[in-house]
């Protein structure tokens, strides 16, 4: 037990240990039944003597917070009331130089939309705010079953840090999935990240510095555009419109800003759910290499579709490494493992995984290898086309009671895939106004703006999941939004 | 099955999908058995005629690569022999970004030790140069039964997202075992992370931005020097000596550098195996405070104590808010479970937490609370007494095998605790030129040089690590390590 002491100090040094075990004690710090250290011990490991430490446990059994056992050693009691030490967050007296951290901090406003939910106080509330799929779906006792045979198999590798571009057989596997999506990608172009979040990370990393472009779809997934703003980055945004970014419009904004990176998500977009067209996919790649612009593309969900055709993804329309894909399986199938991937091809992936390195050394190798023995190119398939089922009846679901339970002057354009209804309101109404009242009423969505790069402009939107609850919940959880849309009008 | 087809091209279209499946079957990344998608799915997907994709399946059965199954469906055959397709790495024709990209790119020499050693050809290599303690002691199969009980306890709760700040009875158990270690922390003061790599980037990334100076010991753990290296940061070394950090010398230092950081190891230092005594830890605080630098205290094996007197952490002295403590429990239990934490007080721990997020959303709930439910501070304590008492020995092993088998002239200060002998070699001795006739001899290290700002200072100096091998190994590199040395000194 190594307590700070200070042996130059007016403080007796009984009294400097006896408060020390005091506060920890009064604190719950030192939990109820934890032994201490034998006084022989801990007088050998502050380099004090035995008498000094023996005094400390005598006043501290004195008064009722420890207790010896003969031959035993000494033990902390429970405590009556424990007055828990309050978080360590006074205001004034900080270090200055924590000041200007503050300054930098930037938290996203996407999480407080379920707090404002859950601190609304209705007994059974619906989160149509998430912005992954329905984890529930997921077969957890087969995936248990497997990793125990894993850890039966693997022994002590599983744990060990693994290859530093992720498990060899893994990355097999991603590139035969790869394949049957239409992207041939080798596995020594494929690094395993900590799902797709670090994937965007890592390449916006190697990629820019403070002060640099970004071009963004605009509206586009709000933890991209939090990143790059924590980064010092600056992002303009690319009007969209129902066949995804408006690539004619590309040009002239590569010419006047002189972007470092294009960040794009061509299938079932976040939020909008559009898809990028055929015509405007081959245009955009041309575009990036006349320019010599990196292509960030983030293909969070592209295989999860439900009716029209499949598009390639950019990345195997680009012969010539100029696109940087990333993708995950925690958006489909299980947000805790964790487990994203980039493919990227020329100098730029030696970057990457160096960069990888630096910032987490490695993904766990257990979740990986419990990944690669759970997902098959067949089984991958399987779940898929339940995962398709099950979401497509949610979203026609969902339509139906918008049709069903919204006001009119509400519109959309019905999604072909992905998660997520992107909403456009009456025009009296403002996302964030509305917000608080349909919390109260007992349903979430997250406001437009937090996909705008100015986080103003879009507040006549809002984004539904309908992927993340069972179809009641999806229609009671619309009917609960007409009424507070109902409510807002009436106070108009 | 998304295969990218272009409709304009003059190409058919039947042999545009013909060739996309036949590049991916000769190149394996359409594995054997896989199943195709049935006619009539692919050009639905595809919006093409069935017909067309017919004609590219019967092309690809009369070539032998696939196989009908009447009422089965169309299989891949295996191929003969496999023209694997190459990492694609053609060098000349990269998009121009990429040639920037590479400007940027450090690659840590200290990975390409153990690569040496495995491409001399011993027949069993013995490695010293391992960063990490021994995973082999840890009890694997007691952590497997923990990890089944876990996810049958909280089935998908343990596959979710979690608290943004790691799961609160780690977090719980994390306090209970630093204030058994003498820091008393909050649990809402500590922050889960992957690894103490992703604390010290994490901490890098929220105080400084390019162009910033970091003062670290000279030498120093030589991945955080890449890390400040590749985020564009300046270090700036102070001397060390058998006390540690040459605290008199730093406020001169402060005042010519003015740096924003000061990253220190106080105990069992990496490389050099030294504890800061505990007049110059007091000393240090009290410079941090005057001069407004926060601390960044990496205790990476602080209790791993085999004698002399427990020193308080940074953190127990600090009661300010000026040190940003972490640490692991990779290094010392398993390094593949990649999880660490920060301890950190007032408005910085936000930024670090919101920081957490942007890179890669949260670590791996599952592992967390596999870790909570294995990790108590009994038994935390008991493994932390039979791994001193096993690294002790190979400590005293390597040292008693340092005198008998190396040469005179060799010289080290026997380190009290950690995992790592800093051994300063013979005058007319280089690491870097004994690195590889040592690997020839069948054992490695890591050359001192490795561990200084400018990577070429410390050439006299190597670090050894002890705890990684059992003692017959220990001894048997030592020997080994002294007839390479012996072989050097006679080709001079």
């Amino acid at each position: 037990m190594r307590i700070p002491i200070n042996k130059k100090s007016d403080i007796p040094l009984y009294h400097q240990i006896e408060s020390y075990l005091r506060q920890g004690i009064l604190s719950g710090s030192l939990p109820p039944d934890m032994r201490l250290p034998a006084c022989r011990q801990l007088a050998q490991d502050l380099g004090v003597n035995r008498t000094t430490v023996e005094n400390a446990y005598a006043k501290l059994e004195a008064d009722g917070l420890v207790f010896s056992r003969m031959g035993s050693g000494t033990y902390v009691l429970p405590v009556n009331s424990i007055p828990a030490i309050t978080k360590n967050n006074r205001s004034a007296s900080w270090p200055l130089w924590q000041a200007s951290v503050q300054d930098r901090n930037i938290v996203s406003k996407a999480d407080m939309v379920d707090e404002i939910l859950h601190t609304a106080g209705h007994p059974n509330p619906i989160s149509f705010a998430s912005g992954i799929s329905d984890a529930r779906q997921f077969p957890i006792e087969e995936f248990r079953k497997v990793l125990q045979a894993v850890m039966r198999r693997d022994q002590i590798s599983a744990l060990e840090y693994g290859e530093r571009n992720g498990y060899a057989p893994l990355r097999e596997g991603i590139a035969h999935i790869l394949a049957s999506q239409g992207l041939q990608a080798h596995p020594e172009n494929i690094l395993i990240t900590a799902g797709s979040q670090q994937a965007i990370f890592l390449a916006s990393q190697v990629l820019l510095k403070p002060g640099d472009i970004v071009l963004v779809e605009e509206p586009t997934y709000s933890v991209a555009l939090d990143l790059f703003r924590a980064l010092g980055f600056h992002t303009v945004g690319i009007p969209m419109d129902s066949q995804g970014m408006q690539v004619e419009n590309l040009e002239k904004l590569l010419q006047q800003h002189h972007p470092r990176l294009i960040y794009t998500i061509p299938n079932f977009h976040n939020p909008t759910g559009t898809c990028l067209s055929s015509a405007r996919r081959r245009e955009l790649i041309v575009l990036a290499e006349r320019y010599n612009i990196p292509i960030l593309e983030d293909d969070f969900v592209g295989d999860l579709r439900y009716e029209g055709h499949a598009q390639p993804s950019l990345k195997a329309l680009d012969p010539g490494g100029q696109v940087i894909y990333v993708s995950t399986f925690s958006k489909m199938l299980m947000p805790g493992l964790r487990v994203g991937f980039i493919v990227a091809d020329g100098p730029v992936f030696d970057s990457l995984l160096n960069f990888k390195r630096l910032s987490d050394l490695a993904t766990s190798t257990l979740i990986q290898r419990a990944l690669d023995a759970y997902v098959s190119v067949g089984r991958y398939q399987a779940y898929l086309r339940r995962s398709s089922q099950t979401f497509r009846k949610r979203r026609d679901t969902m339509l139906k009671a918008i049709d069903h339970y919204l006001p009119s002057g509400i519109s959309f354009d019905p999604p072909k895939g992905g998660l997520f209804v992107w909403l456009r309101l009456p025009k009296s109404l403002s996302a964030s106004e509305l917000l608080p009242v349909a919390c109260k009423e007992g349903v979430s969505f997250v406001p437009g703006n937090y996909f705008f790069t100015d986080g103003i402009s879009g507040k006549e939107w809002i984004r539904l999941n309908f992927a993340a609850q069972p179809e009641e919940a999806v229609t009671e959880g619309i009917k609960r939004l007409g009424r507070a849309m109902r409510k807002m009008s009436t106070h108009k």
